[in-house]
């Protein structure tokens, strides 16, 4: 291939697409800048490192919630911002107590101790536990089909795996995640006693994976208990095996523990030319209970964090309202994004763009874009038009979802957007004690900072035409 | 804009003009499946954990390498290839003996004991060590400008990092790896005694990491030793502070420990129509002496193993032969990529393609092409016509290497690849005793064996038409 028809191609395309090439040539340059500071100079490593080993898990509610809010503050307030609050949400404490248990029984008398982790938001049970016979069923449909005769008195057992086929392993998770989601209530408007779920997680190995439960308006709760994908595939073969049931004793001192307070953290640097313009980035600082919330979200966070970092540090004046977000309660409850757009909303407040980081530490590879349909016609067509500037860092931009915690500015007509690290590794960590500063490494973690920032820096440039 | 980006939008073009739309819809069935069976059922992972755990590190000529030989080809064997067969190669064989130390001492007393390992090839020290003064230098030009009266019967510290703001870290390890490699040689010239080299790696942590020097013809072979990229940060440190100097006893039991034989692993399926034109996949068997050669090249070996079984297990039937070549040596002598191609010219083959996977078993990026002009012209041009078919999976085409054991093919005029997996944790590991399964996930080295197979699939449907 000959070179010069290249580059005749290429001025071809330069006129048709709304890229002038001056501009383009100076923002591949500051686009290399923000990833030569990330990657030489940044602080999102020690942030999450601090976040996860010293101050560790951190549920909205809890001290370790409340020590990470304080944190991220000061350490915010350090990077020279233009103002920093906090906005107070209430929020459904739960409790793990002492923690869980669930003892396999076979007719032989054979004992499997599983490592487990109770679900979150679950209700604990009684002391000494529950003991019935288990049932293995797939999905929630299979509940139905089996029936109260078949479920009554029993412990359900949902274990259908997640697909490994799907090449997006958040994919994958979606469609299982109902077992666990909604399993409870499903098994209990049967008749059963208490539910154990299959982890979520393509492993194969003893680590078991919380993550809320939810429980039906007029079904009684009964507790979920999730067991390690190793210990599932033991119990369903000891389930196929035998003739006689297979019983299991499940035990959780788990319970929601009433309403506390829980801060969102907010820093910003004030637009020149159109403050009221704002680009938002964030993610959420509470974790689950368990591990250090390192990838969940703890790198959602740092990353947005960064991002005002970076562009202090090179001296980026931006023309629109930076502003940094860390929510709290995405895991259990959501109370801090709806809080965020409910005061937004009230003060007539417009996000041009938001972008969220909540899918890991990993290396970036591109970023989702929602928003209605009239947003995602007119400024998707214009985000693609920086595709060239992307490319060179390996990033796509694809329709798709953005974040839970912004999703309720949707109603705003900014564009919503996700940060799309690689996803292999994600479901390994997720939600578990092993999702702690070994899990993450350091210069993945530092170009998912770099490649949110040069989104904010190219939105920032160039606006965004509303349709 | 870069030209990368140009390119990836003239291959667009190019595709809409050349791929009849009925195959790729063919087409992209069949590589869904060859991604599914990857995803689900591949040995590949397995075969690795035993190659790492239960062998573990196999340097050409060691029992360690010959045990990986037998196991390879029987696992070879009973995926039900055509042929199978084995080249003996004779490589220089070295020896670590029992390890090696360095001692930091300075003038108040204080005792840095280093985390070290001797480089490969590396003559030994006498026993005792070799105690000197310690001068730090940042490249090999520093010790030309210093000259002999600087230099001369000291040990000579070669401490310049890799440049983290490489985005592709093969980069970086290109821009400093000349002080492990020629360091040696280029301070004896000037009367060093020793040669300390600061580990070749983006991480700060404890981890030595081994590798090969080459000795100058003509200049006495001086001992060089690795020490972690912490323990160079001390060292440099106390080397600023002090007026007084700073003294080093290192010491090495290694030597080159004469030839052995070591053999190439090959096993091939008959191609049905043009069987004369060879597909090539492979890695090297061989690995450094420490570790378990996970990434490298473990992953490489079962990544190509597992184009072959994934293939049979499919039933596609080739109508090119295609062959996976474990090669022996890369590490310290490539006799094994030489003999190779020794042989296949002496027997008049030709390779229309070549695939290598030597850079680890993460997520895969992409592909890099080489080969002469003409072939690149032409073949990597058909090449790019697939790339929609890639596209969905993240992948890429770039003009670049390949892959050292199968260079010496070049002079064949077929297309030459290296498989690019996702750089940014390779040199975490690289060289080093942590260099075994658990650095490894299983999705991401699926993932490889499929790209590979992909890639595979598409050559030998279509062929490539010949400059």
């Amino acid at each position: 291939m000959k070179i010069r028809g290249l580059i005749y191609l290429f001025f071809i395309l330069a006129f048709t697409a709304n890229v002038s090439a001056q501009n383009t040539d100076e923002d591949a340059f500051f686009i290399k800048k923000i990833h030569d500071k990330a990657l030489s100079d940044s602080k999102c490593y020690d942030w999450l490192y601090h976040m996860s080993e010293n101050i560790g898990a951190r549920l909205s509610g809890s001290d370790e919630y409340n020590i990470a809010a304080d944190y991220t503050e000061a350490e915010l307030r350090k990077l020279g911002v233009d103002k920093i609050w906090r906005q107070t949400t209430t929020v459904d404490y739960w409790d793990r107590g002492s923690g869980s248990s669930v003892r396999i029984t076979d007719a032989m008398g054979h004992v499997l101790e599983t490592k487990s982790l109770a679900l979150g938001k679950s209700v604990g049970t009684p002391p000494g536990g529950i003991t019935a016979e288990v049932i293995e069923v797939k999905s929630l449909d299979e509940v139905e089909q089996l029936g109260r005769e078949k479920i009554e008195g029993k412990i359900v057992f949902y274990n259908r795996p997640l697909d490994p086929t799907h090449l997006n392993t958040f994919r994958a998770y979606g469609g299982a995640v109902d077992q666990r989601g909604n399993g409870a209530s499903k098994a209990s408007e049967y008749g059963a006693l208490g539910v154990l779920v299959r982890s979520m997680t393509t492993r194969q190995d003893d680590v078991p994976h919380t993550g809320s439960l939810r429980y039906k308006e007029g079904v009684k709760p009964i507790p979920g208990i999730a067991i390690s994908t190793n210990d599932a595939n033991k119990l369903s073969t000891l389930l196929k095996d035998g003739e006689q049931p297979v019983m299991a004793t499940m035990e959780a001192d788990c319970n929601p523990a009433g309403e506390r307070p829980s801060d969102n953290i907010i820093a910003e640097i004030k637009g020149s030319e159109f403050p009221d313009e704002i680009i938002l980035v964030g993610g959420h600082l509470d974790s689950w209970d368990v591990g250090g919330g390192a990838h969940d979200d703890g790198a959602g966070c740092v990353h947005s964090m960064e991002v005002i970092h970076i562009l202090k540090a090179l001296n980026y004046q931006p023309k629109r309202t930076i502003r940094c977000v860390l929510f709290a309660n995405e895991e259990n409850g959501l109370a801090g994004g709806r809080e965020y757009a409910r005061i937004s909303n009230e003060n007539g407040e417009f996000h041009l763009a938001a972008i969220e980081s909540d899918s890991g530490g990993f290396v970036p590879r591109g970023f989702t874009m929602d928003g209605t349909a009239a947003v995602l016609e007119s400024y998707a067509k214009q985000i693609n038009d920086w595709l060239p500037l992307l490319e060179p860092y390996g990033l796509w931009l694809k329709t798709g979802g953005s974040g839970a915690d912004i999703s309720p500015l949707k109603s705003q007509n900014g564009l919503l957007m996700g940060l799309r690290p690689d996803s292999q590794r994600y479901f390994d960590f997720h939600h578990t004690a092993t999702d702690r500063i070994g899990a993450v490494n350091q210069r993945e973690l530092e170009l998912g900072a770099a490649t949110m920032a040069t989104m904010v820096f190219l939105i920032d440039k160039y606006g965004l035409k509303r349709p």
